[in-house]
């Protein structure tokens, strides 16, 4: 079963958001795991480029380029998104090409939603 | 200026989806920052349980029964989330009351949007 298939079958039951009831301890674990692997600038930038290159895909050659990092770093860094559910991999002939798995973008988003940005602190 | 303020300051320009064009470096470092303050479970919980506690707010007295936890490694975690920009605080009497800031995890949410959740991988 691959990264996407995972994301797709539990996308549904970890939508719901935070802001409406507590989150159970497994969850939170589940869920953090993969806000932790986003708390850095470095996997952030690869992320996004990744999701905005031409087809939604780009393998470390395309992103070489834009970051002042060896391509050793570049890979851990794609690792770790990979083993948190964000990113999916398929090699083509020398590259490993990488995308983002939308479903788990999806979800994330979904957790924090439901807050309403002109709420005013009344306290 | 309060957390509030600057969430609302920020959050037009922060909200645009990381997946439609590449992050500048400052950007995901600003980003990247807020999701490492989630990215800890017991962060998520805290913040969770305040955002679904009756009122929108919640004291450290209220917290601490759900949480196997002493009252000063709750109060450090929360100081995390209060430095990030996610929470609010406000002293009344003995205690510190706590409120999530919703323009913080709105930006966070619509940061992360975008991404169609049924999207086949195609590579």
């Amino acid at each position: 079963m691959s990264n996407q298939d995972l994301a797709l079958t539990d996308a549904t039951e970890r939508c719901s958001p935070l802001v409406r009831e507590p989150l159970s301890a497994g969850r939170a674990h589940e869920i953090a795991r993969t806000f932790k692997a986003l708390g850095e600038p470095v996997r952030l930038r690869l992320l996004s480029l990744i999701a905005s290159h031409d087809g939604g895909e780009a393998c470390v050659c395309d992103i070489s380029p834009s970051f002042d990092l060896s391509q050793p770093t570049i890979s851990h860094h794609l690792k770790v998104l990979r083993e948190a559910g964000l990113l999916d991999s398929e090699r083509r002939g020398t590259w490993v090409y990488y995308r983002v798995i939308p479903a788990a973008l999806h979800q994330l988003s979904s957790a924090l939603a439901d807050a309403d940005p002109t709420a005013a602190v009344t306290a």
